[in-house]
Formats: C-alpha cells, sequence, structure tokens
C-alpha cells in the first residue's frame, strides 16, 4: 500500500442493527484502515438509530438522512463519504441527498429502484463534484479482474458464449426474516425479485469480464411460492452485438445454493470458468491445451499480486473483495480531493453501471410481460 | 447375476474402423458376457466390412444390411438381436429391416433423422414381435437411476427447477475428423446439430430423472464455426405442465468442455446435481440440511449396488454404464424369448424415448426459425 | 488395437461365488475380447466349484488346481494362461503348478505369503517359458502411465518426496464378510493385514511411477478393532538411495475411506498428484507455474490416448485399468507363443515387483516389531 | 457482537515494512473494530520504525521495544495490549517485556526459541496480571472449531487416526526473500525450520481439534536444498495415551502446495477432513453413512453461526480468522480489565499452547538426532 493518509471520514444511511449489509460495509470500510465510520442515519426511528450507532461506535447520529447530508456537509469535521445501506427504493432519494450536497457517495446496488430515477440520478451526478460509487463488490474479487485482464488481452479469441448464474435457496420456503421482507415488497425493492437482487449481480459479472452489453434478452420470470409477488426465479437468454450468446439464471429457490455465483466464458481459443464457492482460482482452459488453475496472486497470473493482502494460499473472500471496493473508492476520493485526474487503473462500478443494471431488469420484466419474447436491452 | 445362460447372439451394421461407437457397443455387450458378436455390415464397402469384421473378430461380414437381416433371420443359428452404430440418416432403415426380420434392435440415438421417421418406426415396432431398444446410455448410470428413485420417492417435493447441459469443446475450430464429418451434413445427421447429438442426450436425462416432459419449449440456436450447416450451440428454455421450469444449454464449441453432461433438479423439498466427470457421485441436498455425497454402491442410497460390478471407491464409468443398458436388454430379450413379460424393473429407453427425443429437435428447430418464440413440444 | 487374433484359452483358479475378485479378472479379461474364460478351479469344493464354473458359463470345472493344472496342459485347446484370484496362502502352490505345466501365470498380490516363498517362486519362473504377471492394476491407470512418464522425462527433476495412501473403511467395525474373514487370519492371509492387502498397492504404484525403492523403512502397525490378529492400519517412513523421502499410510479403519489410493510426488522442479476416486486426471505442478489439470486422452500428455477405448471425458475407471493388464499379458503371451521378444514399451508388473512387494511386507514386519526402528527394505 | 466499546489501544513491536505477518495482525486487529493501533516499535532502526509507523497510521514510534513497554506503562494512554511479529527468537524478551510492564500481549508463534523460554515465559506470565496470546490462527476458523465441538460431543466416537500435514512450496530452490532469510538463520528462527515454522501450526490444530496430545514421537527431518542449515520438510509419527496413531508431514519444499494445512481425524464411528484451501467446508462421515459437507454457519453444524460475519457462502478466509483471535483476545481483555473471570467458551491459545509447540519442535529434534527414535513428548 502506498503512503500513509488520515482516514476518510464516512457516514452510513441505513444498515443498521440486524442488517446484513450494514455491518459489511463497516467491514470493508475498516479492512484497510483507509476510512473512519464517524455518523450515520441507521434508521428512520431516532431512538433505534441511536442505539445502532451506539452499538457500531458511529459518533453521530441521526434520525434522518436530509437532515445529516446538511449537517455533515456545514461541518469542518463533517464527512467526506457516505455508504448507503439501505433497501432499495431509497437509494435514489439519499444518493441525491449526499451527491447534491458535495459528499461522495458509496452505494449498495441496484442502483435505483426504477430505470427513471437511474437517468435521474446520473444527471445528478454529472452536476456533482462528488463521486458515486456502487457496490458491485463481486467485480472486486482479485481473480475476477484475472479473468477481466485475460480476455481483454484476447488469450480467449472471439466471445462467443456467456454462461452465467446465481443461485441461492433462503426463498425456498415462505420466509419472515427482515431481509426477505423488503425483498419481497414491490414498493421498496422496485419491480424485480431474484432477478434486482442478484440477477444484476450476474448480470454486472459478465459485463465485466467479457466488456460486452447484451443487445436482446428474452427472459422468463417465475414466482414458485405461493403469494410471493415478485419473481424469486428467473431465466433469461442473452444475445450480444457481433453474434455472442449467453445464458443467465438468477434463482432464490435451489436447495443447495448459498451464494452461488458462477461465471463461464468460451471463446474461439479458450474458456474461462469461476465459482463464488472457490473465488481463489480462476480456471483457463486454452484450446488444445490442458486446464490451468490460476490462482489469486498465484504464478502465471497477469494481475500478479493485485488486490491481496496475504499471499496464495491463504484465503481471502467475500469481506476482502468489498473491502477492495473501499480501498478503490478510498484511492478515487484522494485523487478528486487533491484535484488529479482519477487513476487510470481504476475499476470501480459506478453511474453507467447502474443505468446498466437497471436497463437489464427492465428488460426482463417487458421481455416476461410479452411471453419472453426478445426485447432490446435500453442503452 | 442371475442364473447363466447362453450368450445371445448378436450383429452390427456401422462401426467399421475409426468409429469411436462401435467400438463401444462391443465392448459393451461383451462386458458381462450376455452378449456374443458374430456377424456384421459394418461397412457398405465389402472390402472395408470384411476388414472392419475380422479386426473386430466377428464371424460372418456383410456389405449390405438388407442382405443381413434376411441371411441371418433365416439361419438357425442367426444373431437375435443387432446393433445399429450407423450415422443417424440410415437409424430408420436399417432399423426397419431388422424389426421386419424379427431381430431385436439395439440402435444408438437420435433413434431417427426425422420426426416422421420416429412415428413410422413406432408403428414398425408395434407390428414386431421384436425389442427396439435406443442406447440413452447416460441414464444408465447407476447415480442417476438413484437420483431418479429420490425424486420417485418425493425427497424433492415438487420438482420447479430442471437446469441440464452438455458442453463439449471438440467443434471449436473446423474439424477434418470421420465424425465430425458426417455430424456436420444435414443429409446424414438430420436437422439437428449440437442439438440432435448431444442435445437429445441431456433432454433425455432430464426427462429420465424427473418423469417430466416439457410441453413448450424456445431455442436459441447458432452456428459459431464459419461454414457450419448445423446449429454447434444451442441454448434452450423449457416449460412444464404445472409450472416447473428448465434451462438446456448443449455446446460442442466450450474450450475446456470434454464431454461435460450436468444435470440438476431443484424442488421445493430439495436438490440434487450430478457430473459426469464425477459420474459415481450424485449430490443431494435437504433443504434446510448439508449436501449429502451420494455414491454408487454407498451408503444411504435408495438403489444399493443395484447395476455396481465393483464396490463404492472402485471408479466405474462410461463403458460400464453403457453395458448396463445391454445388460437390461439381455434381460429383456430373454425374458421376451421364453415367452415372460418384461420385467416391472427394467428401465431401457425405445421407442417412446426416441419419438421424444425427435420431438425436442423439431420443437427447437421450429422455436429456432420462429426467432426463439415458445412451441409447443409435439406428444 | 492392432490386428485380431483367436482369443487365449484362458482358466481361473478361486474367485468362486462371493468373491469380488474374481469377478473383476473375469470382466478385465472380457472387456477388450482377448481372452476366452473356458476352464475352473473355482472352489476347492467340487460342488461349488461346479456351481461357480456354471454361473460364470465356464465349460470346464476342476475341484483341484494341480489336477487342472496337469489335464490342461495335456489338451490340444488346454488353457494357455490362467488367473489366480485365490486367498493369498495359494498363491504360491497354484502358481508353480500351472508355471511347472508350462502355463502363463496371471496372479493377484501378494504374489505370496512369504518372501521366502517369492523369492522360491522367482527361481521356478525363471526355469519356466510361462509368463508371470502380477495384478498390480493400479499401476496400470493411464495417468499413472502419465505421471511416469513425467518423471521419466525428468519434469519433476530429481525426486525428494514421496507421499502415498490407501484408506479404505470397511473393517472399521468388526466384519463378518467372507472376504474380511480369510484376510484377517495370518494362515491365510500372510502376515499382512492392511500392510499386505492395500500397503502393497500404494508401495507398488509409488514404486513404479518413481521408479525408486526406499533402501530403508520404519513402520508403526496397529489393530485397532478389539480381536484383529492382524494390522488394519500401517504407518510407514520411507528412506530412498540418493535422500528421497516418503510417507506411506494404509488403513482400513478410516472412516469414509471407500478406496482411496493417492498419490503425491515432489521434485525439485515440480510435484504431481493422483487420486483414486478421479483416476483420469492427473495434477502437474511444474515449481512457479499453474497446476495443470491432465486428463486421460486429453491435450498436452506425453502418453496421448495410450490405454484408452473411449475420448477424454467418458470416464474410465477400474474395470478398464485392470483390462489394461489383461490387455498386455496377451500381447506378451502373443508375443511369447511367436518365439517374439517381449514388447520393450510393456509395462507388466511381474516376479520382481511381486519379490519388492514381500519384502516390503518383511521389512514392515521386522521395523514395526523392532519399536518401529528403520530397518532395510532386502533387495 | 455485544455492547460497543471503546478500541483497546494496541501496540505493535516488529511487523516494519516487507513483512508479511504485521499487516496480518494489524488487519485482524482492525477488522471488528475492537482495536487502535497507537504505538510501535517497527523496526530496531530508528529511521526504518519511523518510516513504518508512518505507513501503518501508527501516531507513537520507538526505536527499542524496552523502551515502549516502560513509556506506554507510564503513559495514562498508554497501550493496553502489544502484538509481536518479530523473528522468533526475539519472542521471549520482548513477551517478557511488556507481562512485565502489566501490557496484554498478542504474540506470534512459535512462543519462544527454546522450550527453556517457554517455561521460563510461563514463569512471568504467571506473576503478571496480564493475559499471553499465542496467534495460533487456524484453530480459529469456524470449521475447525465445528470439528472440534464434534469431536468432543463424541460423533466420531473413540480417535483413533490423526492425519495431518501442511505443504508449502517457497524454499523449494534458494529464496533470498526477507521472510526466507532470517527462517533459515537458526540464531533468529531457533532449532526448527519448518518443523518450527509450519509444524507447529499442524501439530496445534490436531491437539485442538482432537484435545488429545501425543505421548510420544518419531521424526523424520530433511534439508532438502543445499546450503540450508534448517529442515525444509519434516516427516513425523505420533503416538497417543490411549492407542491413537497419528501422522504429521510438514513441508516447505512441496512444489505445488500453497498453504496447504490439511486435517483429517479418524474415530470408530466417523472422520472428519478439513482443507486450508476450503476453509468453509467440514467434511463429516459417520460410518456407514453418506459424507456431509457440512459449511460455516450452514445447516446441521453444532456451532451454527459462531465466528461468522456473513451468511454461508459469502467466503470468509485466513483474515477472518486470525480477526476471531483478536476479537476473543478483546473479549478477554475486557473482562480482565473488568475483573470478570475470562468467558467460559474462550478458546484463546496461550502459554501452555506454547510450551506444547516447543516441546514438539524439542522432541521432533532429539528423535531425529536419535535416528528417528520415539521420543516423549515433555510435557
Amino acid at each position: 500500500m502506498s503512503a500513509r493518509h488520515e482516514p476518510i471520514r464516512l457516514g452510513m444511511v441505513g444498515g443498521g442493527a440486524g442488517a446484513m449489509i450494514g455491518n459489511v460495509h463497516r467491514i470493508a470500510a475498516r479492512l484497510d484502515g483507509q476510512f473512519a465510520l464517524l455518523a450515520g442515519a441507521l434508521s428512520s426511528d431516532a431512538a433505534r438509530a441511536q442505539a445502532s450507532a451506539d452499538a457500531a461506535g458511529i459518533a453521530r447520529s441521526y434520525a434522518d438522512y436530509a437532515e445529516m447530508a446538511v449537517a455533515e456537509a456545514a461541518r469542518p469535521d463533517g464527512i467526506e463519504a457516505v455508504a448507503i445501506c439501505t433497501p432499495n427504493h431509497l437509494h435514489f432519494p439519499v444518493a441525491r441527498a449526499f451527491l447534491e450536497a458535495g459528499i461522495h457517495v458509496i452505494c449498495d446496488k441496484p442502483m435505483t429502484a426504477t430505470l427513471e430515477e437511474a437517468h435521474a440520478l446520473a444527471r445528478i451526478a454529472e452536476a456533482s463534484d462528488a463521486l458515486f460509487v456502487l457496490t458491485h463488490n463481486y467485480s472486486a474479487y482479485p481473480m475476477i479482474r484475472e479473468a477481466r485482464a485475460l480476455i481483454a488481452r484476447g488469450d480467449l479469441g472471439a466471445i462467443r458464449l456467456v454462461q452465467v448464474e446465481y443461485a441461492q435457496d433462503w426463498l425456498t420456503e415462505v420466509s419472515g426474516s427482515k431481509q426477505a421482507e423488503w425483498r419481497g415488497d414491490p414498493a421498496r425493492a422496485g419491480a424485480g425479485g431474484a432477478i434486482g437482487d442478484i440477477g444484476t449481480h450476474a448480470f454486472q459479472l459478465a459485463r465485466f469480464v467479457t466488456g460486452m452489453r447484451p443487445s436482446h434478452l428474452a427472459a422468463d420470470l417465475s414466482s414458485f411460492v405461493p403469494g410471493r409477488r415478485l419473481d424469486d426465479n428467473a431465466h433469461v437468454l442473452l444475445r450480444y452485438e457481433g453474434g455472442a450468446k449467453g445464458m443467465l439464471w438468477a434463482s432464490q429457490v435451489a436447495p443447495g445454493g448459498e451464494n452461488g455465483l458462477r461465471l463461464r466464458v468460451f471463446g474461439a481459443k479458450g474458456g474461462i470458468e469461476w465459482h463464488h464457492e472457490a473465488p481463489e482460482t480462476l480456471w483457463f482452459t486454452p484450446f488444445g491445451e490442458p486446464a490451468r488453475k490460476l490462482r489469486r496472486g498465484g504464478p502465471g497470473t497477469l494481475t500478479g499480486d493485485a488486490g491481496s493482502r496475504v499471499p496464495a494460499g491463504h484465503p481471502e473472500g467475500y469481506l476482502e473483495g468489498f473491502a477492495n471496493l473501499y480501498a478503490e473508492a478510498a484511492r478515487a476520493i484522494r485523487a478528486r480531493q487533491a484535484g488529479r485526474p482519477l487513476p487510470e487503473d481504476l475499476c470501480l462500478p459506478g453511474i453507467a453501471d447502474g443505468i446498466e443494471g437497471l436497463s437489464f431488469i427492465d428488460a426482463c420484466i417487458r421481455s416476461n410481460a410479452a411471453g419472453t419474447a426478445f426485447v432490446e436491452v435500453m442503452a
């Protein structure tokens, strides 16, 4: 790691007690010592917000994110960045409040609840000096970046096939958990169920690794559990400009699936395969040669130990991948604060990725409504 | 194995020098000592037929399958059954000739080149006393039968999802092999490329294990290699009566794919997973319990050591699975010869499976022609 | 496979009903069509011998192996080779009878019950024109031969370490099976329990692959199950001339172990790893490069499709490996019968391997008796 | 996590620029927000110490650990605990200095350079109010603790066999790295090479999981690379009171080995297996049942989500395991500071484990010197 700086002052909206992702953001922010979490609006209930802030060691607690944005922007020691960990429908208003206050935003995905909001947020971000980072954390795994580097260098030849999936089982039955609750409510989750919650991750992963965006897709969405109002399974066919094709499967009703993100890409000269269950390994098979087991930080990789904290064989995982996003966000923020251009090697998801994610959800829903006909994915 | 019998007298059509599958049939027939291969029409060229017969230790060689059917039927020591290992377009006329001669048929898949031929063959078989066996060998793996038993007993609950794939890479580039040559020629392979060659295997495997037949499908077929006249990749969405859905992927252009048949089935109460690369293992995950690694002949299986020749941990594979079909065919033939009803526990693919395979190919081609619209799979 | 011959006429001693290994020999002999099983002494009880012979389709049944050797040698159509599948203590007298009758012997391991017998058999074999083949079947797996070829070519550099193990669990508790019964009786199994039954396989596998024979070893033998008279677990340290070292573990009381043979070899320039559970894969890791997954018949192998019957990805297994020994034995027998020298590329285990196996058992028992001191392994 | 406290004030000795383990300690201390790193003696060279402290964001830098201990103990805001990350020979004097200053110690392993020092440190710790924690981090993996719980509950029955190994390859050739340099120098590493560096980890892991300590061992130590003064490979046989036996292999010259810690334990009723490469999985095989794949935080575990930060399927790894030790150390320190007894469910390695580790090294060296004879492992 390069020369040491004072930690960036960080705030958080959402992520109170019982939320999984709030704690993930806190650990990721802390892991490399680049951020200090100083303020939060962890709940819209003042007492709960205060209790959650106390438990998380956060000095300044707010019950209202808008008030927080204004107050922090006014303090000389106010936060420089904010992490947004709320249910989906709040991403847009919260991000707007902080961007307009000039505070950098690190926001969970999907970026907004609708494609219209996504475009609106793009305009707001455009007008702001503050940065917007979208935490598509899976694309920050070192071996995912290795896959991307291999493809970018042409080692797979022209890409023909993309097979990506994300299989979970936690919604196999009716669930009463807090996380299941808001995700099942269209008013808070947006129009996508599994397709929004995990399908967007699968979509972004394939997009990130291949550099290709599908022009058309056909989606067959299902709700297998009675009473469920949003999809819990999505079968999607993808078509790319230039002829490549793909399949995307996202499911929350696949017993045995934990967090089963898996990507395979095949080109005219070779193929790659990556599984979330073993995130430190990337299989690379040049056509006509034995499969090679590439390992994070190991021999024969293009990216070497970039993004590694410990040598190959000391497993890193989800939190380290998430922390890679925070480390990159810190680099970007420091560059912006110093008036320097952003580092060229940054690969931080942002507004464009957010729009694409919403375009994907939008296309899936339109296709499904049209009997799984192929529809255009809006740019 | 039960009481010993004289080997069944077997003939073979096709499967001459250079053909992979002919040798597979010969080994499978020999493995359990239930068949003696005595006659063959291994090529339509008399000299090549004779040379191939000599190399395979076959006593009586013919250059013409029709002549062989007649001659063998007339001999007191003539063949009782014939294995058909020709390119696809000959399956129908050859099967017809032997069925009409009262000789049992063990035929490679797809059963015929067209759906019309399949129905015609059904009528011919109906009128014959001879049996018709279709060598969908993958469904004879013991752990595939274990999966079927688990689902039949209800251990997975109502089935919701079927994810099946068959990925190879041998047609990633233009191939000059004999096997690639006829498979790429619509006149000999039929209308399906990958979809007929391996897609039908994937389809039958899912059908066999779940007992469910999709009513509709949507297929996106591709030919990635320039000049190729048949599909080398198929992306298919499946819909079942009752609401279950599926994805089927068959590819011959996936670098790193060897013979990558893989099946996953998920129901309301559990899931199973099977990979051809490790055919002796079946993963079974009851919802809310740890995954169980079931092994051929191992503890906790419903089927026990049925279909096993050696104890768990001594790997059996492709040839043993294929031989299971021959062993079952022998049981069926002996029952028929003795005037007994066929054993109730037989699970031999036959005419109905053949029709379904051609219906599947037919539906894929119609759907693809219709822009990947969902079409009905003809019963 | 080369030009076709008449099948070699084969007999069998031992391997009656209920014996696992007799059926394995029969399938292996049949698989490639190189042998016809015509005579047998499958039991010393005449009625049981006849019943077993009938069940196996064997024409001529004997109750006495010595009588069988004489009678068959006298027939013009008598057997040319015999497979010995008896308990260990009979290997020596049976092999002697047939070698002295000029009949080729294919014998299960360990070759004899004692080292003295092994040397005696060596002298008998030396004096006979008949061949002696020892069925160390694991060394006939194609990927084991690939490992041997890699090491012979120097791709691992000077060998430093050999880690080999064979873990089973079938004797975890007292077992009443026929196979457990004679294996637990020193009078029939010889002085070694697990060390003789499976330890010799592990020993031979490492010996075959590396080409190195340990000069000294130290063994710690245990009998964990009360009442057991022979070892059910062996921990062995190996030392080689030139400084390489090894560990060998053989156990029949390791719950979860099926037939868990596993070999790793490490040299100054690279390492290899092979597991019986996935016998078609060999891991090869040149130092400082990614691990390569070599596959039977697959790209990047030195041995190509030697020993393969079906292409990569169609799993072959235990029976095919065993059959490879029979196929090689057929080649050797045909060469001997034709008065030609044995093929140079044969790698058939024989007398020398048998002696080494008994030397290994002998050294283990001496070391264990001496408090696990290092002792010399007799040449 | 329970109610929030002020971070514990932490210091660090050793762990300057270029040291791997120093950064690991810093991340582990930071990950759960329980520690604030405020002072350090990261090098004995004042300028380097200051530069390293600056890079790590440490406010107070010392060039002398003894001075640091005194100065910090005297400050009202001085450190409450210190992490020791120096080469092995300094563990003893540094730990002594801080324990005598009443400052809690979190020390890397092996605890000291000699067994004598270990006993001396035990007396010093006994006389101090400060806690001593030894960072045997691998025993803090949740699935290792699950294994321990299974065994403690009796699910494996009486333990018979322990097979443990730790294979690396980074010393396959002469290495010029800083880490290789001091580890190869007996004056700084102590008498053990691989045996001290990683063998102690393997030993402690087996000890922790089974609760059993071997009474005797026999060790064969090697130095394969010319010029190396300490062992780079160790083959060890273990014997336990009550008859259980074990094998331990530690190597730094096994090409392909990354950080290959692997543990298998077998009892009369079942077995477990764990690999560092997939640390979130524990295989549990009750005898006569299918193997179960237990997952961190997953169904069917005894320990549930204890030690988990994210749900099953979001991989945690090395840093999270290490952080578990720091989290437990924080619990222990806070209890001690509050005058409460230490929590009963703590499983923090400490002085006793350190002594056992040195006893293990001592016994290995004595056995090796005695020609690999079994020697007693001193209590």
